[in-house]
């Protein structure tokens, strides 16, 4: 048997831990979204909030946006995705089932090393194994429809956003108005969304509901093409600012065929997750959007979107460059690029190999572990109040069970940067022992120092 | 004419000031949902955040979690939603239009200030003007649904969850295996959920498209009602604590036919919006839901959810206590108790009524303003330093349009707590005018000391 990849030891960690459960699971499961437990939630919080702070507080070219999931389908017609944002699907004469052809062939490539010579002639059914028999590929929708108000009807036909961008472009006279800002400049937007994905997989990576983060950025058509190349350094830069390894990192110019309807120019960032077959996955990508989807909507609806700038009198329709990023793919390559086992000494003077997640420490879920050295009622009171002390600024794990080399097993496979263990000299020298998470190196910190010198190094 | 109300001048400012807009606006509208615009979604992200840190992060006995928007139909059947979740529906029989009966009557009196003598008899038709002419009432469907998959069928047919609770109670046995917690501890979520209201309205008070911020908090049965008792008292502290005055709350024990079909007990806290008709409108709620949700998932699910008490040897069912927030309408309530009229000194010696929104600093959408006095080229290099430094830790606006006062009043009316003043001077004495929004109250503060400044004031 093959030794487990990285990824799959990260697969079965995230499940053990809590980072991941599977959606509806005591119901049989969904393969549509996974649910994230207490250490998955704090990760994407920080991942949200790491992203919110780099790419909108903190530029004085962005701003924040918040729109709703279901818009109107004259939105969705407008925008192209009624028409286009489709799949080709097979159906199998077997079942009746339908599959994404291009899916059926990619399956056939991994798991033989070439594609089918006969293309789909040559695939099984998935189902039933055997040699398949295929209807001609059909176009399908993947947007999700639901109704609003008291009838199922036309009137009542919304659909569940496919992107967050839509909610922005609608919004972009609103938001010039408001916030008086001048192109270039950008609107910044972090939330779920949802497409009909017919064969979601690869644990978090492709699900029916997900959550983006995305930027749209207007700037005069002229200085499109150096604003695009900005974002992708800007946009790669902050992954490798958070810990990413930049050789397990590409980047992959979108070929005209491949990129989606509204696009002049797409390049992805993408990320070596491990996948059998191709090794490679979209992490985020950028696309330049040009006047595409302001246009139509200048097309469609009773609004002009377009700038008239005062200084020089012109008015234009906006380009936009579009980074969008998935905010789980992003945790999943986080976690993927952390992983490592390594050795870690053991009480009998000899060595253990430990599992650590080697996350940057403003992502790391939980911030620090205080672990009393023994449950005796002595230690109790000083280590509580050293936890709550810290709870008021952190997620602080408090453990009080088993070996303290199991204890800190326990934080480094989850990626806690310190282990603060409260012992009996804590009660004479009114100090404690900092671990720190990679180098295992311990120093002794007065008590009431702890959180000043924690408050230090979790900085980025 | 009667005076605008308080109410009507936060939606009048919170729509100017692109707090808040029509979401699909340049489509005519939805009435479904709104979106929150650069300042809205400040707001809402400090909510989201300070509510995380205080109810989650900061508490040894909660964690966090996140769980799917979309689950599959078997969770709603067993959880009573299917059945229960509907309101009673009655049709016009002169345009086929549904409404809420109860909504009807509720306009009645909020229009004739007494219900009306024979019911819905009196009722006229809100679209025709004419006596109305009604159906018997219906139980309509509060569900939204949407079908996943390649076929739309009862394979496929999910519903968007009208709470995140659900999410919580099916994944509790993962949460306790993966976290080790033992109740009495809770489990903390902030997410979309999404109801199909008739009559959505009030502003951002009742709409489709929702965030909740819940809290599932799980005891041993004989803890349940002093859990309760505890949970009314941290929500009603962690408004007032957030600056609503505590006058303008109230705690209502919602009577047993008016509760939701999972509750034992229900306490709302009540905030006075000042809607027409009546003033006052849920802010959040705490349910006993018992050992109701559990229960019905031990019935219909492959699962036993329990807790095993390794220590008295007890296997019980927890009972589970439910604080439930509105996160915007946590927002709409921070918005009109911080809205303030009140007198600032003009340039001509008098003085000028000004609006004012006294924010909690921690809520306050932006931290700061950095206003040079003049757009001579001396001033800007240096302001604009200041602005790039301050941004690093916070949202920062920078304005250079128009008198100082205007600035300031613009800064006010958004809650912006911190106005920096870059004046000639600075450019001898390296130090800043720093302004107190509440109490106008200006302080000179060197420029490398501003950060530090900014930094003590601003923390709760």
């Amino acid at each position: 048997m093959a030794p487990k990849s990285t990824l799959d030891n990260v697969i079965t960690l995230a499940k053990r831990r809590g980072f991941v459960f599977q959606a509806g699971e005591i119901y049989g499961g969904s393969r549509s979204a996974w649910d994230y437990g207490p250490l998955g939630a704090e990760l994407k919080e920080n991942i949200r909030q790491l992203w919110w702070q780099n790419f909108v507080r903190s530029r004085e070219d962005m701003v924040g946006l918040d729109s709703s999931i279901i818009l109107p389908k004259a939105v969705w017609e407008a925008s192209g995705h009624v028409e286009t944002f489709t799949d080709p699907l097979v159906e199998s004469l077997h079942t009746h089932r339908r599959y994404r052809a291009d899916h059926l062939l990619e399956a056939y490539e991994a798991k033989h090393g070439h594609p089918p010579e006969n293309g789909l002639a040559d695939v099984r059914d998935p189902e039933t194994g055997q040699p398949g028999n295929w209807t001609e590929p059909q176009n399908f929708s993947g947007l999700m429809k639901t109704y609003l108000g008291a009838v199922d009807n036309e009137e009542g036909l919304h659909f569940l956003r496919p992107e967050t961008a839509q909610g922005i472009f609608v919004n972009f006279n609103n938001v010039v108005t408001a916030s008086r800002k001048r192109p270039p400049f950008g609107i910044g937007q972090i939330g779920k969304a949802f497409r009909n994905e017919i064969t979601p997989g690869n644990f978090i990576f492709r699900t029916r509901e997900f959550e983006q983060m995305e930027i749209e950025y207007f700037t005069h058509p002229e200085d499109a093409p150096a604003a695009f190349d900005r974002w992708v350094e800007d946009c790669w830069n902050w992954f490798v600012d958070l810990g990413i390894n930049p050789d397990h990192m590409r980047k992959f110019d979108v070929p005209e065929d491949d990129r989606a309807h509204y696009s002049a120019g797409t390049i992805d960032i993408e990320y070596r997750f491990g996948f059998q077959g191709s090794e490679w996955g979209e992490l985020m990508g950028v696309a330049n959007r040009t006047d595409y989807d302001l246009g139509v909507h200048n097309e469609n609806s009773n609004t002009r979107l377009e700038y008239f700038d005062q200084a020089s009198g012109e008015r234009y329709v906006p380009y936009v460059i579009e980074p969008s990023f998935g905010l789980t793919r992003s945790m999943m390559a986080f976690l993927v690029d952390a992983y490592t086992e390594d050795e870690a000494p053991n009480t009998k003077g000899g060595v253990d190999v430990r599992t650590v997640l080697k996350l940057d420490p403003r992502l790391a879920p939980v911030k620090a572990a205080v672990l009393p050295l023994s449950k005796k009622p002595e230690l109790t009171p000083v280590a509580e109040k050293l936890a709550a002390e810290l709870r008021t600024a952190w997620n602080v794990d408090y453990d009080t069970s088993g070996a303290i080399g199991r204890r800190y097993r326990r934080q480094d496979e989850i990626g806690t940067p310190f282990c603060i263990t409260v012992d009996f000299d804590t009660l004479e020298d009114q100090a404690v022992t900092i671990r720190e998470r990679d180098t295992m190196a311990q120093e002794r910190v007065s008590l009431d120092q702890v959180k000043a010198y924690l408050a230090g190094k979790l900085v980025g």
